[in-house]
C-alpha cells in the first residue's frame, strides 16, 4: 500500500492517507506516519483508511512521507563510486562494510517543495537513491532481522552541493554542509509487502532529458544488510531512513562529470532546473531547484599562537609529547 | 544553574533536578529537560526548583542531562588535527570553515553508564569535548544571535573506535561506526549564565593519570560560530547538541599516537579501563569501559559483474558516458 502525509486544503490540517490510483483516502486522526510506525499499527491503519473519504489526490499538498528521526546514507553502488572518484578508484574499504554518514534530519522535504540552492552553493546536484523506512527498531540485529524491520521504501533525492562539499570533505568529516538544505522524499512510502523483489527501474531526469539509468539490484547489499550494519553496537528506531546510496550509471551529475562530462554539456543544477526521479513500483518524485539565500558569514579561524599563552603552565602530560610540544 | 535528568530510587521514575552542592533538587512533573528546552522553560523550572524537595545527590542515579535529537561533532582545535595528521598536516580547508559531521544521537549514555567496546574494535580512544546544547531553534542565524540559542553547556566524551573509524575512513564518509556506539554527555547541563567567558581548563585522566590538558578558549571558534555555521540553509533546534570538537594537548590519545607515543606506553582504552574528563565550571565525567558484544556478521559486497545482465538495454544517458561505459 502505498501511504502518504497530505496537507489538506480545508482545514490546512496534515493527515495519513493511503493513495489509491488517483484518489487518497485520508485517515481522521491526527497521528502521524512517524506515530503509526513507532506504534506498530501502520499497516492496520492503511487497511482501515480503504473505509475512509477519498478525496482526489491532486486536490492535496503531498508532504514528505514522515519526518525521520535520523537518516543515514549509504554508499552502496560501486559504478558511482568509481564514477566520482575517477583518479583515486574504488579503495579496498568500500568493499569491506557498507560505509555511510548520518545527514541532516531537519533537511527533509517532500515531493511538493521546492529546493532551495544551498547559501554559498554555486554546483548543486540531484542524487537518485531509494530509502528504506524502519518500522521495528532493534539492536545489532541479522540482515534477516534487518530485512524484517523495514516497513517500506520511498524515494530520495539527496540534494548535493558539490562546491561546498568537496571543501569540506578535504578535512576527512562528513558530508555536512554539502548535504545540509534539502533531502526530498516522496511522492509516498510504499510498504514492503508490496516488493517480491528489489529489482527496480530507476531513471533520473533533469529538464525532462534522461541522465542516469539503472536498477536497484546494483546495491552491493541488501537492505537487510544495511539495517544490520547499522544496528551494529548501537539502534535503529522505527522511522529512520537509510538511503541506498546514489545509483550508478549517471544517478547524479557528478559521476558523470567524474567519467568526462563536461559543464557545458552537463550543467549544474539552478534555480529554474527540474528534476525527476523515477523508481518502478514507487512513483516519481519531480523538484524544482529556486534560489536560495546567501550565507551569513563567520569569522575566519582563530590561529593557535594568538592563545598560547592562556594554556596552564603545568602540563603535566608532557611525558607523552614529543619536546617540542611539551613545556609550551 | 546545574540541570541533571535523574532516575529516582523510589519508583524508578525519571525526574529533572537542579544540583545544589550535594542535593538534587527534584521537580514533580515528568517533563524532560528536552521538553523543557522546547517549551521555552528551562530556567523558570529551574528557578522553581529550588522550593522542591531535596535528595542527596548520591541516592540519584545521573542519566545524560538529555537525549539530543541530533549530535553535530565539530573539530575547532587545531593543535587536535595536528596531532591526529601528523603526516598529512592541517588542510587549509580546515580554516576555512568549521568542519563537522552528523553524530548517532541513539549513542548517547549518561554518567552512569558503562561504556562497552564497539562491536569488532580493539581499539578504543575517548575525546574530551565540550558540548552546547540548543535552547532555541533557528534558522540562517548570525554568530550573536547563535549565541543566544545556546541554552548551556556539559561534557561529551565522544568515544573513538579508531581501528574502525580509519577503515571508514578511507572511503571518505562519516566518521560513523568509529562513533557509533558510545557518547557521553554530563554529568549536567550548566546553563550558559554560569560563565562570564568560556577559558574553561580541560584535563582527562586515563585510570588517574594525566593525559591531557588544554584550555577551551583554544577553539578556533566560538561556539556561536558553530551554531551560526550549522544553522546555514538549514536548522538548529532545542536540544540539539554541538560538540566543540577534541581538545588539543591530548585530549585523545590518538593525538598522542600521532606524536609520537607508543601503544606500549599509552595503550588503547580496554574494559577496566576509567576515563575522567573535567572542564572547569562544569564538573567531572566519569565513565569505565567494559566488554561489548560480537559483531554480527554481514555478508561481502556484491561485485558489479554478477548483476550486469540486469542493467536495461536502452541507456539513453549514453551520450554522457565515455564509449567504454555506454550501450553496456
Amino acid at each position: 500500500m502505498r501511504i502518504a502525509s497530505v496537507l489538506l486544503p480545508d482545514a490546512g490540517s496534515v493527515r495519513v492517507g493511503r493513495v489509491v490510483d488517483d484518489v487518497v483516502h485520508v485517515l481522521d486522526a491526527s497521528d502521524s506516519v512517524l506515530d503509526l510506525l513507532r506504534a506498530g499499527t501502520l499497516l492496520e491503519a492503511g487497511a482501515d483508511a480503504l473505509s475512509a473519504r477519498a478525496v482526489p489526490l491532486d486536490s492535496v499538498r503531498l508532504l514528505a512521507p514522515l519526518q525521520p528521526p535520523t537518516v543515514r546514507d549509504f554508499v552502496t553502488f560501486e559504478e558511482h563510486v568509481e564514477g566520482m572518484r575517477q583518479l583515486a578508484g574504488v579503495p579496498d574499504a568500500w568493499y569491506a562494510a557498507p560505509a555511510f554518514y548520518f545527514s541532516n534530519p531537519y533537511a527533509t522535504l517532500g515531493p511538493a517543495d521546492d529546493v532551495p540552492m544551498p547559501p554559498g552553493s554555486a554546483v548543486l546536484d540531484f542524487e537518485l537513491e531509494v530509502a528504506a523506512v524502519i518500522g521495528r527498531g532493534g539492536r545489532d540485529l541479522t540482515p534477516e532481522q534487518g530485512t524484517a524491520a523495514i516497513a517500506g521504501f520511498t524515494i530520495m533525492n539527496d540534494w548535493s552541493a558539490r562546491d561546498l562539499q568537496a571543501a569540506e570533505m578535504q578535512v576527512g568529516l562528513g558530508p555536512a554542509k554539502g548535504k545540509d538544505t534539502a533531502t526530498t522524499l516522496g511522492p509516498w512510502l510504499v510498504t514492503a509487502d508490496e516488493f517480491t523483489d528489489l529489482d527496480l527501474a530507476l531513471e533520473a531526469r533533469v529538464d525532462g532529458r534522461v541522465v542516469g539509468t539503472d536498477r536497484l539490484s546494483n546495491m552491493a547489499w541488501t537492505f537487510g544488510d544495511l539495517v544490520a550494519y547499522a544496528s551494529r553496537g548501537t539502534e535503529v528506531r522505527p522511522g529512520d531512513v537509510l538511503g541506498s546510496g546514489t545509483c550508478g550509471h549517471g544517478g547524479c551529475l557528478g559521476e558523470l562529470w567524474g567519467r568526462g562530462a563536461s559543464h557545458d554539456e552537463l550543467p549544474p543544477l539552478r534555480p529554474g532546473s527540474v528534476v525527476s526521479l523515477s523508481v518502478e513500483g514507487i512513483g516519481t518524485l519531480t523538484s524544482r531547484v529556486v534560489p536560495g539565500v546567501a550565507p551569513t558569514p563567520i569569522p575566519p579561524a582563530s590561529r593557535r599562537g594568538s592563545k598560547a599563552s592562556l594554556l596552564s603552565p603545568s602540563d603535566s602530560n608532557d611525558a607523552f609529547l614529543p619536546p617540542e610540544r611539551a613545556h609550551r
